[in-house]
């Protein structure tokens, strides 16, 4: 697995958690892209003091207002990153934010529901829909044959909450609403990678591990991984994948997780 | 297999298609239920002309009015059945409504997403939270151990579009909206499976066939299977479903579907 070498990737949600390790990661890189977008709900509040202390050190880091729900702001966001990018696609479009409701079977409602998807699900197809043309340009504009990262990738960040088959920790965590909406987005994941596949984009679904941001740490004990441990493995493992990872859910570590 | 024995019955999406035909199936068993309760939108619509007719024939057929996207409609519904069976439980709660939109990966929108969940997801989630006590009750009041559906079952309609493994028919149907939201409905069932089990309440999810519906006609050519080798299969299959069968996957002749 080499290192991970992109001209340009966007992340979502990350102005904090494993969206914020994964900039500081990319920005660190010995090769750093020569554009980090990265996209928050409120870029010049209090809660992105983080990314605009780095982005006065890194000019290759841009910060992009971005609420997922929202069309509008969706669509703004890929023409503000069209424009500086100019005449170059993006490489990797990293569908990182998301959110998590502490509801049982029982107490789950129509709004967490509907609420969950819209972020978890919905938010990362619009977001791929809208930057389809800037990644089928990177595409384009990649030399060599095959699929790769470095090309042009849709990774979307996932969880094993969202594994049928495993269930992973239902007794600390029903979370019905959280785990059908990652169920669903590993389904988005297979489709894409059926669709964009023609347009030379990889595409991949990712379980980061239980790591420790504000959302891991809400489910009891403290979460065994840290976010440096979860983002240094999955960019290791990113830079690594090729044309037959596309449409597969692996995990922070390389491993492939059940459906 | 033997032939399926259950006191009562609810279908939602009973006036046509697949619900109408296990209404007919049920209504026509060597033992029908005392109580088969056809759920659909518009009782005295001309949308349920068929199922008027089997009332005016069968005095254990109630029409039930239910919108399954709206949790008022859901809630009288509940009470109006629990009504009727007095001090007797719901053996078996079939969540078939359900809808399709013909949308490719580009033209998927966010309203098809949110309203496609709405009907085929979080509707089975919030009809099983509100006829939960009616089931548990006819699980009380049913002797022998083990779960099966002729004590207290829900059984969800899926489909193997649903299967993120298979991405059946991809080609000719990319339809993401209904995809993602019958791998939710996958999830969902694996956490009622869990959750219900102490209750005595078996879960399963079923893939009915590519079925002769106005659903399963406008996939373009003509679907292989008819609603009652549909119907008769799934109910055979439901007859002999025992504890080991809780959370899994089935088509309608009792082979395991793929997660
Ligand atoms: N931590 C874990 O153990 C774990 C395990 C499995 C999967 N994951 C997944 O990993 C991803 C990141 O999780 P995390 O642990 O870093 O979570 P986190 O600490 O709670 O951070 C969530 C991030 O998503 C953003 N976000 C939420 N809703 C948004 C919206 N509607 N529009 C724009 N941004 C939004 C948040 O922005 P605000 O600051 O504005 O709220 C925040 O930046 C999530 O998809 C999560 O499901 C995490
Ligand atoms: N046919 C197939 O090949 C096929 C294959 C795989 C899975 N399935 C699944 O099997 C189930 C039945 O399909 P079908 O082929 O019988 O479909 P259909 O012929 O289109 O009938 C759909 C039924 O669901 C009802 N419905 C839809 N939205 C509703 C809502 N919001 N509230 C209440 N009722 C609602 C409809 O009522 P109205 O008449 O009021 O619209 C109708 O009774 C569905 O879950 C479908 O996904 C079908």
């Amino acid at each position: 697995m080499g290192e991970l070498r992109v001209r340009s990737v966007l992340v979502t949600g990350a102005n904090r958690g494993i969206g914020l390790g994964l900039v500081q990661h990319l920005l660190g890189l010995p090769n750093p892209p020569e554009w980090v977008f990265a996209a928050c709900r409120d870029p010049k509040g209090q809660r992105a003091q983080e990314l605009q202390n780095l982005a006065s050190k890194h000019p290759n880091l841009v910060i992009i207002p971005l609420e997922v729900t929202k069309p509008a702001s969706i669509k703004a966001a890929a023409a503000s990153v069209g424009e500086r990018l100019k005449d170059s696609g993006l490489n990797l479009l990293i569908n990182n934010a998301g959110m998590l409701v502490y509801k049982t079977l029982d107490t789950e409602t129509q709004e967490d529901m509907a609420q969950v998807y819209a972020t978890n699900t919905i938010g990362p197809l619009l977001l791929s829909q809208e930057f389809l043309p800037l990644l089928k340009k990177a595409a384009q504009g990649s030399p060599g044959s095959g699929l790769s990262c470095s090309k042009a990738a849709i990774i979307n960040i996932s969880s094993v909450g969202g594994s049928i088959k495993e269930v992973h920790m239902w007794k600390a965590a029903q979370c019905v609403s959280y785990r059908c909406s990652k169920a669903a987005l590993n389904m988005l994941t297979k489709c894409q990678s059926l669709g964009y596949r023609e347009h030379g984009i990889l595409c991949a679904v990712f379980h980061p591990g239980w790591v420790q941001t504000d959302m891991g740490n809400t489910a009891g004990d403290k979460p065994p991984v840290t976010v440096d441990e979860s983002v240094g493995g999955m960019l290791k493992v990113i830079s690594s994948l090729s044309e037959k990872d596309t449409g597969t859910f692996l995990d922070w570590e390389g491993k492939v997780v059940p459906w």
